[in-house]
């Protein structure tokens, strides 16, 4: 059985500031614990199960887990419906490393937007991605959910943009309504891509670094693109030369 | 001020039965329901607006609209905090036509996905969307919402796919772990796309009938891309050669 304390401190971790102080965040689900535990064990601080979770793979990997009753898991979950586990990770310590070609998020809001782009940048082999200040933070449990174990493989920073890219020798790409057509350029997996906010794109102070303007070229009607469904297009015209 | 019958009967147009029914659907939130006066008005039934609405686009266009409380747009509205304006859609007529290329979705269930691929479709200019039974109702308001009007410029029709795809002589392209790489090829955009559903990707059933397996290569370590993301980077490759 959980102690109060114990779960004030596990639903804490729902919000950034005591994620951050913990350096600590939430996993939840029997299958995305399983995946953790075969793909990124050392980032598992501590592992809790109903008695109906199967624990054959935890036995089996050798990694400890505290069973609980139904009833604490519902009191620790940030999920309407907890399903058998939930995972305290270590946030991973991201390493500066020399950037060849990084992911630059300026204001995305969404979760869901934000996991599927950690996802897509983690099937086309990116390392880096770079995220404004009011990005939505990546341990939101939200996100975690969407990114389904990326969120482990790609280093993840939040930095002031302005004073980031102003030092960049590389060539800084954003999608922009008056930018070259990505279909008419070959696009080289070497520079910045630059994704902006959900309703007002990429900011002004953002723009003025770009060095190549390019767009996606609409044929039909629709007013604009989802900026994951964006991002998707841009990485795999990036990418489509040596994949 | 609403009767009790009228709000129950809007009210109702949040499930299927009753919206197929009366043929009329729900579009919600002050700049949706400007972009459909701008752009689609004949679709509109009747558009119910809060007093904080600004009238004027309405006026100038010489669109009939009623003014409710707060309290009767809370009853009516299928959102948790409604905005200023809700229009009752007349269901557009899909015509029968011939189909050079369509996009194929075999069971998707995520309203968000269903809009993103409606809006996907519009923007490359795909005319047709052929749904199994079991995916998501287009008119569903989550659908709606997300589609950002391009519901109105995509054909959207739901059957049965194994005899729609028996009697077909298009190519039949879809996503497969063991398809031919898509940056290894030049597609062409004839032919029918096959998307499959979040969890399970496409049946069997239709898996049958898919004359060109084709894969999206992955380069880093994602476990798999979200399905409009996928649809997204296909779409974008058939119709590159044409953009």
């Amino acid at each position: 059985m959980l102690s109060k304390n114990r779960i004030k401190f596990i639903r804490s971790l729902q919000l950034k500031k005591f994620r951050d102080e913990a350096k600590l965040f939430v996993l939840e689900g029997e299958k995305m614990v399983l995946e953790l535990v075969l793909q990124q064990a050392e980032c598992i601080d501590c592992i809790y199960v109903t008695s109906d979770f199967s624990v054959e793979t935890l036995q089996n990997e050798k990694i400890s887990f505290e069973v609980i009753s139904d009833k604490d898991l519902h009191q620790i979950s940030g999920l309407k419906t907890p399903n058998k586990a939930l995972a305290l990770c270590k946030m991973p310590d991201f390493q500066p490393e020399t950037i060849n070609f990084a992911l630059v998020l300026d204001g995305i809001q969404d979760p869901g937007n934000m996991g599927t782009l950690i996802r897509l940048a983690d099937w086309y082999g990116v390392k880096h991605i770079i995220c404004s200040e009011n990005t939505v933070d990546c341990f939101n449990p939200k996100v975690v959910q969407a990114t389904m174990g990326s969120l482990f493989r790609v280093n993840i920073s939040y930095c002031e943009l302005n004073s980031f890219l102003k030092n960049q020798k590389l060539p800084v790409y954003g999608a922009l309504l008056e930018g070259e057509n990505i279909y008419k350029k070959t696009l080289e997996p070497t520079g910045l891509l630059v994704l902006g906010n959900e309703g007002n794109g990429i900011s002004a102070a953002v723009q003025a670094h770009i060095t190549h303007p390019i767009t996606i070229p609409k044929i039909g009607m629709a007013e604009s693109l989802n900026v994951s469904v964006a991002g998707a297009i841009l990485l795999s015209e990036f990418f489509r030369g040596v994949a």
